[in-house]
């Protein structure tokens, strides 16, 4: 009997991601596992969104241990696939780095001052198929 | 100068929750932070969802503090909304509640058997707009 789910290969979870959007990063903090949903890019092989400095995303991020999550799952066909990233959380503290992520990288959704990069290297990728 | 996110109140919150949906749900495991994307509805005040018995998330969920966010997060836009859910997810065990979820629980997506039924009270409930 199918279980259901599918392991996609990691050059399928790689052209899944390609294309940036929507993703969540998740680790734990002293008070317990953290969410944040964030607006991201691919770039030279990781993945790499923005936040404002002093929030608690960027309090949290730096040399943290993370899974980043990305899915399109539909409620309607009940299908769709999840790929997870794995790997170190780092702000991105280079400045000819930061020079080029403002050309290349994610475009900031909300108004203010999200100028902090953060990079999540494509340590381990793993994704499924769901309703397979 | 806007911050570009604007907090949401308990009640709006929970309407956005009220329709169920696919959320994710994160916690913290002896090898780092975990997340997992479910299809949950709201059922006497918390997040239910299915799995099925001996899966990694059947194994970590059960007394175990999480948190539960969904959103609804539009990248042409570049606007949308989020909502977090923090308690202790606990498996029911209860026989007759086993059958009601069954009858008014979600309805699982993969094929197999995803019998179990998981809960997350609604403890702390916060959200934000985010890009306005």
């Amino acid at each position: 009997m199918s279980t259901g789910f599918a392991e996609m290969s990691v050059q399928e979870c790689r052209d899944r991601i390609a294309g940036g959007g929507v993703g969540r990063i998740a680790m734990c903090a002293a008070d317990g596992p953290q969410i944040f949903p964030v607006n991201f890019v691919l770039v030279d092989d990781a993945i790499v969104f923005r936040t404002a400095p002093y929030t608690r995303l960027a309090t949290l991020v730096d040399g943290r241990s993370v899974v980043f999550e990305v899915d399109d799952l539909d409620t309607e066909r009940r299908s769709g696939w999840s790929v997870e990233v794995r790997g170190t959380a780092s702000v991105v503290q280079d400045g000819d780095e930061v020079m080029r992520l403002r050309r290349t990288g994610p475009e900031p959704w909300a108004t203010g001052q999200r100028r902090m990069f953060v990079r999540v290297p494509l340590g381990t990728v793993t994704g499924r198929h769901v309703g397979v």
